[in-house]
């Protein structure tokens, strides 16, 4: 299968460790997101949201959103339970992680390691800030007493979730307040075939 | 079983709109998002992100997540294919509602129907109108040839963006160069059991 995608991006990195972890071999092509490289025509007839990840299955489907790429390539799988509720538990951590965690630490990150704030981005700064610690701090209530995520193993929820904390500090997101996070990060640095792949 | 809510959520909205369709009876628990009533401890207790919609079953578990609420309770019936990539299709649609469509149409309804955009969302106002607009225009896309957005029938991914799209003018959209959008909603609204029930 070919993937499309952006190598800094935590959105492209689960996918990306996911495809590890399942033993799945796939093509990449990096696109430069800052150098308008979605937003071109032939990418857009892909994927008419223009986002990386994108991946493209060997029967020509194309699949986008990153946390509906992994529910679909981790059907079947040890790292997606098959009971109902712990599925719902899967996804509610999965859509978390999109609406009150990625839009907050990962968009911080980008503006940090992408030439710091502009004036806008500045003045938004400290909601952001807030928001992120808050999804931190709902990742720490749950960690505190539990290994993982959802029942009590290794899923695509921690997957997910670990794509951007890992990188949280770069945003300057300070962790040492929160050990349950810390310890959890190294469970999930511990699974098999898990690989250090945010860069080349 | 329970639904806290508060009825002009969108994200609300699907959830109820669903749980009708589905002819499942609820116990309605109003709380006022803009009194801190979902940020009480005992609602915390429910609901460690304070939000709404936070769904109660009758035997005691608490599902948060609207869009994770709906595939719980979706599963198995005609509104939600069996499929597994319709339903990486369905996931798609829900991941894109919550990243691209209701941060901006949602976010800049909420400022219009709460006094207006203060100086720090009015100097916001344009990239998320741009954005919703973006929004829009996939949306479009895609139903300018297709009756709904999966599987040529109505699921929850129409559900899902139906709920924030359908008071996307109360934000200030202008829907009239959306025909497909126009008419898919008609669709939607002609759904069996399909009720209005963003107000009481």
């Amino acid at each position: 299968m070919k993937l499309y995608d952006f190598l800094p991006s935590g959105n492209g990195y689960k996918v990306r460790l996911l495809l590890s972890q399942l033993g799945i071999d796939y093509e990449l092509t990096e696109l430069d997101i800052l150098n308008g490289e979605t937003q071109t025509d032939a990418f857009l007839s892909l994927n008419p949201n223009g986002k990386i990840p994108t991946l493209v299955l060997n029967g020509g489907e194309v699949l986008t959103e990153s946390n509906a790429i992994l529910m679909y390539m981790a059907e079947g799988s040890d790292f997606l339970p098959a009971d109902k509720l712990s599925r719902a538990r899967v996804l509610e951590w999965l859509f978390f992680e999109q609406y009150s965690h990625e839009p907050n630490i990962a968009v911080v990150r980008f503006w940090q390691t992408h030439g710091g704030p502009n004036d806008a981005q500045q003045a938004l700064l400290p909601q952001k800030m807030e928001g992120g610690y808050k999804a931190l701090d709902v990742m720490e209530r749950r960690l505190k007493d539990h290994d993982y995520l959802v029942s009590g193993k290794y899923t695509i929820a921690d997957i997910c979730l670990y794509a951007y904390t890992h990188v949280a500090d770069e945003g300057g997101f300070d962790l040492s307040a929160y050990p349950a996070i810390g310890n959890w990060m190294n469970r999930v640095r511990n699974q098999t075939n898990h690989k250090l792949i945010t860069s080349k």
